[in-house]
């Protein structure tokens, strides 16, 4: 059975843990934290659990078979390379680097290497993502007019990073999951209203080569939490709440077309009003359903569906975004 | 008692007339339409009221005081001119113009004659829109940080304009309105899905000297219909949805702010959760406000909230974000 | 075509006017109130619209085949018999009368003069309620297990009559509609909360001998409105909420079945958890949609779908819950 | 330090299990189940755990301070009884004995032995619910009018009890907590539409000598969760909605009131309508507050909230509503 070991234990960390535990599908075998509270803790809660505080002697252990990285964004590289090179199989919580060009370092460093590389993009996995995809797949949406993506809420800050490499990269990859194409053109617009220099509020953009265009509004600083994300076809219309308890997907058969004028005159549109459906989906955790697939992916030589490409690919298209940015920080004839 | 005639009594038209007739203000007297079916639907709806369908003839009557321009957006000014040298106070449908050259030399007539001149932004009268107004004014919400306005549905298509200035006039007037600011940088990003070279769904980001940012979606083409509108200051969040029976407005108490550290280390950010309050607000249809108002300027001699100025301003801030629009409507190597 | 005279002007009778000069189906001819002020609005709104303050009249004259009664509730026999007797077809508001006693006359009057007699309930007519009807006569639903019905909201109180003769009336009808079948139990409980021997807020039981049990929560003193009612089938289950504004009708395909044990053992219980549709209903008026099927029965000589003994069958469920009321109103110890 | 020893881990123990290990306040030493593999998973997930099958064992064992009984509803009194007895603290999930009798007898002798009885009565320590109950300790909600309660989902059927011994049991506790007064009259309606004499849906009725009535609607038979109580007062109302993620409590200022007439005729309703505050509420797990109650009363001495006489009127109160059930079972006439 795959030894899996857990490096971090902060925010995220303990989730993987209690997952990586749940499952019967490997052994969750060690663990590594600079605090060593935390590690102690998690020594309590799942008994015969190794403790690391040095990531290195976890890394060269040869008890350990592939090793789970959740951890500050800016040591996801050198953390991943170390745990490659060492040969393990590596799951990096997303977003897989800070940069693209590391991201890509990695992808071809596992391929290079063999072992399997995942990134850790959660909602590829979740059920109400996985059958948008399928209908989408099927032409049962029709060509996809346009996507509309809000995730908002109060909170949570985090240190590393500001609002758009925390949320907006959630929505980016169920983005290119859906499409399977890469945009040839991103924006983004924001503003640090808490924090200097730290955006907690974004709006992005996204067009692509072969139609959608794609918006994204992201927020640390609404009064209501929003998990809304609308996808228009030609044949159908999709509306994902992730907010609700129930009915997450509602499935609408409506839509707009133009009819052929019969003589002479204007040509017409006319108004599809069908039903809604909300197919059943199944309640299984996302991130169990992924843990599962990196221990496939691991068994089996399969690829990963969020693989070092996929993941190298999020991050290229958030900062195609964050360097257009139109933002104009500082108007220079106030600064004077 | 002021005497009014209604031009144009097409899809908005009939609700203009409803509330010229419904108020005890002034006098409907007249209506003009160039088919003449609908004239005489209004006659027997409105027993007593005088039809034309030569719009001269009507502009030119003396026992006619004042007019209400409901016709498509291209003849807005010309009909507004008209009746502004004939001596006429004039309302005229959102926009004022479908320039803001024309709805600039519109409010400078205005002026010249001495007639009052207001551009029918119907929300700016709305009591939720006004109480927030109220509540910015009065600092309780503290400073501004952004806005976001979803004004989303299925259809209905106009045949004179795209999406922008159908809907995302209603949201900009209110943004002008509450901020009484003018953007210094606004961009838009949008798709023609059905029809060509008509954007049916778009959004829009503004930008203020004094910090604000805004963004605005709109859509004809949608299949749940919205209509919401968060506002974030440093004190205080409110949540308007137009959409909703009762309850629109909701401020919330709530908020994050950045902690002193007592001596070493980080700052660190405090969140405040409080109370939300639903304030009760009145009933009254906005359009019947709004027609009063008018009437009241007319009578007063007081200036419109939405005057010629205020109605010419925001048909620039839609000309600024449209202007800049970032969509690569046919990108060149696809063309070849 | 069939010429019709509207008896009541009061609080509904405004809302029928409007739709028998909207249909092009019968000349809407006659109008009678006791408050002239309300004639003359009714006569300046409908050119060409006979009044009469004297009923007597509006009955005796020889222009008008049919009577739409939308009077106070005591009053509703008296009309409709003078009516009947007087050759006219006729439509009684809900309740037909305030004794089944009296309905039943009514709908044997009718019967022996072969005119057309329909009681106005309304919301058997509208299309989400005819969809329920036709799932339940098609077997869509399975047997149904029971049914719960909310309909409380503030106000409006009525002069005339309690909130189980206003709004339980309604729920009964759908009730009887869905069902066709009379229950062999009916209790009701409630309270007068604001006035005296008024009650405001109750609750009503109705048992089927064929195995359905439904309940009914009535109240004019609630803080939210809410017309929910739930329909539970062994096959499928539906909620049907008529504040949405759309997707009123949600069609679950859930259930709870027993399962045989294999060998020995306990019966198991198993869920089934399918699909949601919610389908596209039109959404023509009610209201509308209910006159014309009047004018069609008059015209054709069909029987109305809720005819004589329909509305007589209403009253009588609502008496038999009435008559058997569980409050004690005061208890004997306290009035000593 | 309080020793506590857990007597029970089926569907709900793990729970009571998690929230033990989670409070600093006790020392979760014991653990009694008959089924051995839920003993084991017990001992791992924490370590230090005594475990036992033989519950007499642990009751007998001087380690253990207090118990907390979550089994079967028809071993709680034999449990309960034998712990209080060997000179335990106890607490019993609710309800606290399947007969009156047996509630009351548990209670006595917790006054003889002068230990600690409490009742597992969750929701009457939930934010939500307390905050109501200090609006109507306070005056602020007026004379109660009406309490109306739905409490309904599809599943989790039991195997012990019917759907008014699992769900109404906890809108009878907090209704009695509500209003301090025991009902004068009561009665149950319902029926068994799965299996055999086991009510899968009930609908309950109360009457209180200080005036309010209460309606309580329960079922594990229906497509969607509700979980929803609304209070009219004559001064203010409250709609509690549990499944709202955040602003479970609306409290509405409005009303209707009777005016004095002014000199004749008759007298007029106003209505009020005033603003809605949703306040803030703590986010504390209730069952972490209960359990800390406990050990609280157990230290000081202090009566808890949820005593045995508490425990006992709940009981009480559904054998007074299920003793009069309103539905004919089997009409003679069909059994013949």
């Amino acid at each position: 059975m795959i030894r899996i070991g857990l490096i971090g234990l902060g925010y995220w960390g303990p989730n993987l843990a209690r997952v990586l535990s749940q499952t019967s599908r490997c052994d969750f075998s060690a663990c590594c934290d600079l605090d060593s509270q935390r590690l102690q803790k998690a020594a309590r809660q799942y008994p015969g659990l190794q403790t690391f505080t040095n990531v290195d002697e976890l890394l060269e252990s040869d008890t350990i078979d592939a090793v789970v990285i959740a951890t500050p964004i800016c040591t996801h590289y050198d953390l991943a390379q170390g745990a490659l090179l060492r040969g393990k199989h590596v799951f990096v919580e997303k977003p897989l680097a800070d940069t693209s060009a590391k991201a890509r370092e990695l992808d071809q460093l596992a391929l290079a290497t063999g072992h399997t590389l995942m990134a850790g993009h959660t909602f590829v996995y979740s059920p109400p993502v996985v059958k948008i995809k399928e209908l989408i797949a099927a032409g049962e949406l029709g060509e996809i007019s346009y996507l509309s993506f809000s995730r908002v809420n109060l909170g949570l800050y985090r240190k590393d990073v500001d609002v758009v490499w925390d949320l907006a990269v959630h929505d980016v990859s169920i983005l290119l999951y859906w499409l399977d194409e890469f945009p040839i053109h991103a924006c983004s617009f924001g503003r640090s209203c808490i924090q200097k220099a730290k955006r907690d509020v974004a709006n992005l953009w996204f067009q692509f080569v072969s139609g959608p265009i794609a918006w994204c509004e992201v927020s640390w600083l609404s009064p209501q939490k929003m998990r809304r994300t609308c996808v228009v076809g030609s044949k159908r219309m999709v509306v994902y709440d992730d907010t609700e308890p129930s009915e997450k997907l509602k499935i609408y058969d409506r839509g707009v077309s133009m009819r052929q004028p019969e003589n002479f005159g204007e040509f017409q549109l006319t108004y599809r009003l069908g039903d809604m459906v909300a197919p059943n989906l199944s309640n299984t955790e996302p991130l169990l359903i992924e843990i599962e697939h990196f221990i496939d992916c691991i068994e089996t030589g399969a690829t990963p569906r969020t693989n070092g490409n996929f993941g190298a690919e999020v991050v290229s298209a958030i900062e195609m975004a964050t360097n257009l940015s139109w933002r104009v920080e500082e108007p220079s004839y106030l600064a004077s």
